[in-house]
C-alpha cells in the first residue's frame, strides 16, 4: 500500500482552503506506487490526485511538476499540477512536500495489442515533440556515470558469466554513446504501468519522476523494451513496427537514429538491469520496494546483442 | 449557425500539425454562440473546441486565453487554451486569430434547482478567488462610460416613460458607483448558457469573452440576475440565498458588499436592458444576433427598484 504518510479528511479539507478546488467529497488511498504516498481526492470541482512526496525534495520537484504543466498546456494527457491561491504547484502537507494534479481516465494494460502499440507510439512523439519547447534541464540521474557506478557495486553479487556481460556492455556504450540524435524531454520510464489506456485510446501518461533531457530514442526504446516484448524477452516485429510508425507520424525519426536503434535498445535494457540487481542487492534502508527480477532485462539484453537487426520503420 | 467561417477536415488536418494533439478523429461544427465560429474538434488526444474569432482581434486575446489558462491552472473547470509547438495560444486559421480549448463535459440548464443555484455560487466563488492571482488587467467594456453613451443612443427609440426610467437608472449609478467592495476578475457573463452542468455539480465554465476587471459583487449580481430570477422578473429567495450561502463559503462576503447588493442588482439589470436595447435598435452591420427581448431586464430593473431589500445570506 503506497500510503506511506496518513492524510486524515481534516487534514486535506484544511489544505484545500489554499486551493481554488471547492470542498472535499471523497478522499481514497491509493495501492499503487513505490516512491510516494498518492490519495484520490474528489472535490466539488473535479477529480484530482494528491502525492506526497516521500524521497523527492522540494528542490528536485519543480523541474517535474513544471514539466507536466508544459506538456497538459500542449494537450498531452498527463496530470496537470493545480497551482494553490499564491499561484504554487508545490505545498506541504503532513510534513512531506506535496502537490495536487489532475486525474486521468483510463487504466494500464498488461498484454497491450497493435493498435495500443501504435497509440503509445503517436502519444510518445506528441510528448516529445510537445517537449521541445519546455525551457528546464535535468540530468538524467540514470546516466552513463550512473550505470559505470551502480555496474561497480553490483558486480559482486553475479556469477561470474553475468559479471562479464555486464562490464562489457557498460563498457561498450561508454564507447559508443547514442551521439548526433535528436534531444529533449524524455519520459525514461513509460512502461505499460505508466499508461493509462481508454480502450485503443491513451488516457494518460502518469508518472514523470524520472523524466529528464536526453536522446528521443532512448525515451523510445525503453518504451518498446516493455510494450512490445513477448515473454520470451524478444521483441514482437508487428507491435514494435506499429508503435515505431505511428512515433514516426507524430515525430519523425531520422537516418541516424535509425543506425543507432540496435545500440538504444541495448543501453535501454542494460539501465533496467542494473537499476533491478540494485534494488535487489543494495535496497535503500526503509524501501518497501517490490523489487523486479533483474533476469528478464538480462535476457532481453542477451536477446539484443544477439539480434542486431531489430525491427525498425 | 454560428459557422460564420468554414472549416474543412483538411484545413484542420493541416494547422494540427503545428500541435502536438495527435491527428484529427472528427470535425463537428457547433450551432451555438453568435460571436465567433466554434468546431468540436476530435484527436487522438482527446476532445477539443476550435474558435475561429469574428470580432475580437489579436490585440484583445491574449488576455482572455491567458485567464482561462490562469483559472483551468487553479483547477477551475473552463476551457483551457492549447499551446502550439511555439509555444502560442493564438494561431490563425482561414484568415481568422483562432485557437483551439480543452472541451468540458455537461450541458447548459434552463430550470436550474436550488442545488444548481449553489454550485454555481460556489464555482463563482473559486473563480473570484483563484482570480486574484491573475497578473493581466482589462477594463469593463460595459462599464459606466459605455452605459452613459449606449443609453445616449438608445433613449430615441423608447417611450417617454422608459427613457426616463433609463437615464434616471444611468444617473443614479454614476453617482452611487460599487465603491469600497473587492475587485478582481470577473466573468461578467456567467447566464445559465454560459454554464455547463452535469447534474448537479458544475461541469465547465464557458465563453470568457466579456471578462474584465471589475467589483465582484457586481459579477454576482450579474449571476443572480440570471440563475435565480422568476418569470416575472422576481428573485427566487430560496434560489438566492442558496447561491450566495454558497458563494460566500468560498470568498466570504464582506459588511460593505452587503450594504451595496440592492445597488449591485439593480446596475447589473441596467447594463443588460442597455446592450438589449442597443442590439435591438442599433445591431452592427453584419450581426446575425438573435436579439434578446430588453423587457426582460426592463421588468427585473424595476422590480428590483421596487424592492430595496432583497435577500441576502
Amino acid at each position: 500500500m503506497a500510503v506511506f504518510t496518513r492524510v486524515s479528511e481534516a487534514d486535506i479539507a484544511a489544505w484545500l482552503a489554499n486551493y481554488s478546488l471547492g470542498t472535499l467529497l471523497e478522499l481514497q488511498g491509493i495501492p499503487a506506487g513505490i516512491e510516494n504516498t498518492n490519495y484520490f481526492v474528489t472535490t466539488t470541482n473535479g477529480r484530482f490526485v494528491l502525492t506526497l512526496f516521500e524521497k523527492l525534495t522540494a528542490d528536485d520537484l519543480p523541474f517535474f511538476l513544471n514539466l507536466m504543466a508544459h506538456l497538459a498546456r500542449h494537450g498531452i494527457p498527463c496530470p496537470c499540477p493545480v497551482a494553490d491561491k499564491q499561484n504554487r504547484f508545490l505545498g506541504e502537507l503532513n510534513g512531506k512536500p506535496a502537490c495536487i494534479v489532475s486525474r486521468l481516465s483510463g487504466k494500464s494494460v498488461t498484454q497491450p495489442t497493435t493498435a495500443q502499440c501504435a497509440a503509445v507510439g503517436a502519444m510518445l512523439g506528441q510528448m516529445h515533440s510537445a517537449g521541445q519547447s519546455f525551457g528546464e534541464q535535468m540530468l538524467n540521474p540514470r546516466g552513463s556515470a550512473w550505470r559505470a557506478e551502480a555496474a561497480q557495486q553490483v558486480r559482486r553479487f553475479l556469477p561470474p558469466q553475468d559479471a562479464v556481460l555486464l562490464a562489457g556492455e557498460v563498457e561498450f556504450h561508454a564507447t559508443h554513446p547514442l551521439a548526433g540524435i535528436p534531444r529533449g524531454v524524455i519520459h525514461a520510464d513509460l512502461f505499460r504501468d505508466n499508461v493509462l489506456m481508454e480502450g485503443e485510446r491513451v488516457g494518460g501518461l502518469i508518472d514523470f519522476y524520472f523524466a529528464c533531457t536526453g536522446k528521443l530514442l532512448y525515451d523510445v526504446a525503453i518504451t518498446v523494451n516493455d510494450w512490445c516484448m513477448t515473454p520470451e524477452g524478444k521483441l514482437d516485429a508487428g507491435h514494435t513496427r506499429a508503435l515505431l510508425n505511428a512515433y514516426h507520424a507524430a515525430r519523425p525519426l531520422t537516418a541516424a537514429e535509425a543506425d543507432l536503434w540496435p545500440i538504444a535498445l541495448r543501453v535501454a535494457a542494460l539501465r533496467f538491469w542494473i537499476s533491478r540487481l540494485y534494488d535487489l542487492h543494495l535496497p535503500r534502508e526503509g524501501d518497501i520496494v517490490h523489487a523486479h527480477n533483474p533476469d528478464q532485462f538480462k535476457r532481453i539484453l542477451q536477446n539484443h546483442i544477439a539480434s542486431p537487426n531489430p525491427p525498425w520503420l
